[in-house]
């Protein structure tokens, strides 16, 4: 039996592990929840079981493992393979590299999970073959990463691929990162929320409505659907308007980067599909230059779930590649 | 005596050619302006003379030249070397390429006019060294060129690098381009021109009120830069508007793609200097995520009107020599 990889995706919600056999398929699954976990260490633990429980299903063991790889929020420090910090966890410069490594006895990879995610699509999903590629993930937030030369570029800062994070309505809604007008201000789910919410405010009734008075924080993708289904007239607007505000950023990014494929995914873009993709496609296309344009793929994401645990364990079979040929 | 390179950068008013002695030194300069020819021959015949003009100065015959380089406007189809269109000249897919090869009797390469700017910052001006650099010009338009992994990104369309034409102000003032929002709508001479006008016609009066009633299209630098510096309340407005939202704009390509060092140039950049350049900073500071601005330099360019020459010249020697290496 020729080695395998586990690949693990770590959310701030949930945590997704899958065994890849040698040829990159998925050949055992497990997951688990992270909410609500006190401190690293016990998250650590829920990260290394939910490992352990879907190599012992692949019928995996160490002999047979050769790599880890991880996609994990949050900035990361490369060199040390540590998370810095994030937002829903409790890591703080927490090794995540060296202890899944000790853990399963093997080299392990740390990779931001966006990045991972777009990764995974490039090697088996939407964007194979492909070298010049933009993913972007719509949710809770609007996430991205970046591939150029057909190697996942990080940049100088390690740190690119923050497309939510570019200004598209200078001295608009305040965003999370404390700036006006970032795409992800005016465009993902919280946005989408909060303009629906507003509305409810000033007295707009409709199917909607209803689904706001829930107990809950954010309208899930899923609820904004039916309303949208139902045919809400607040929603139908705000989505549209939200759909032509990512493609106002995407025009712009083909502008500057004159990309061959863009794979949109995420809960949102799940949600309402291939007609909320077309409408970012033709904003996209009236904003890039025609050269800009013409020869560039505006697609759906494929993997959907599994593309952070296929993109971190072929980052984790990659170095390991490089690394024996290094010392070959 | 070991080969010369011929550089050459081609603008809508104006064209310099440069020779460059092997160590990358200017050894002879001419000029020549382009405004007003009629067709392609003439003002082919324009670049050609002012190249012979500027070899002959520095005493270089066509046994001494190794290549020719140019750096021209408009997009470029790379696999023949020639402009597909220009928007100040006349040029319609003019094979400009060979047809300097043809002249000189060297191999000759052709280049996007800001492309080769950035790649002479690059090779020996205010980004040497550097990895992953934008190069920004700031006049009558705004236009960019990419440098990632230490080589020039021109992207899968060949077009990348058009950073005037990133929507910062969504549904903002109409742009050249027919889109509302860019950078270069909001922040260019163009721009600025447009909005000191409109103020005039709304009945503002201040020194910069007489430039304006000139017989004149748009402002100069230096005509801004007087009214700037004798008071004007609403040039000195317009001014700082314009360098937050290019710092907008950069702020937002930081985040996208993690860069080592930013370069300002061009014109307005040029008339405004050191302040102009610390307001940019600034607000691309304030935008860009720790992470991405924590390691940046934003710079003002080095070489002026020579970047282009020295840019076209080196990417001439560099396709030689990589021609060379692949036959040798």
């Amino acid at each position: 039996m020729r080695p395998h990889i586990l690949g693990i995706d770590l959310g701030g919600t949930k945590v997704l592990a899958a065994v890849l056999d040698p040829d990159g398929k998925i050949v055992a699954r497990a997951r688990a929840k992270t909410r609500g976990w006190r401190n690293d260490e016990e998250v650590f633990r829920t990260i290394a079981l939910t490992g352990h429980r879907a190599l012992e299903s692949a019928g995996v063991d160490q002999d047979h493992l050769a790599a880890v790889g991880i996609g994990a929020p949050g900035p990361i420090d490369f060199d040390t393979g540590s998370i810095i910090e994030t937002a829903n966890l409790k890591f703080k410069n927490f090794p995540l590299g060296p202890r899944l490594a000790e853990e399963f006895g093997r080299p392990a990879i740390v990779e931001n999970d966006v990045n991972a995610g777009v990764y995974g699509e490039l090697r088996a999903g939407a964007a194979r073959g492909a070298r010049e590629v933009l993913g972007v993930f719509v949710g809770t937030g609007i996430g991205g990463g970046l591939i150029l030369n057909g190697a996942l570029y990080r940049g100088f800062s390690k740190g690119a691929g923050e497309v939510g994070h570019i200004i598209v309505a200078a001295g608009g809604p305040r965003c999370g990162c404390g700036n006006r007008g970032c795409l992800e201000a005016v465009a993902s789910r919280t946005a989408i929320t909060r303009d629906i919410r507003k509305a409810i405010k000033r007295g707009y009734r409709g199917p909607v409505t209803k689904s706001l008075n829930k107990e809950t924080d954010q309208l899930s993708g899923k609820d904004l659907k039916l309303a949208y289904d139902s045919g809400d007239q607040l929603v139908k607007r705000v989505i549209h308007r939200a759909a032509k505000l990512i493609g106002v950023g995407m025009g712009s990014l083909l502008n500057v980067l004159g990309l061959e494929i863009v794979v949109l995914g995420g809960g949102v873009v799940e949600a309402f599909g291939d007609d909320f993709v077309d409408r970012i496609e033709r904003a996209a296309r009236a904003i890039a230059f025609e050269i800009n344009s013409e020869n560039v793929k505006i697609t759906r994401a494929e993997l959907g779930d599994d593309a952070g645990v296929i993109g971190s364990a072929m980052l984790a079979r990659e170095a390991l590649n490089r690394n024996a040929q290094r010392q070959g």
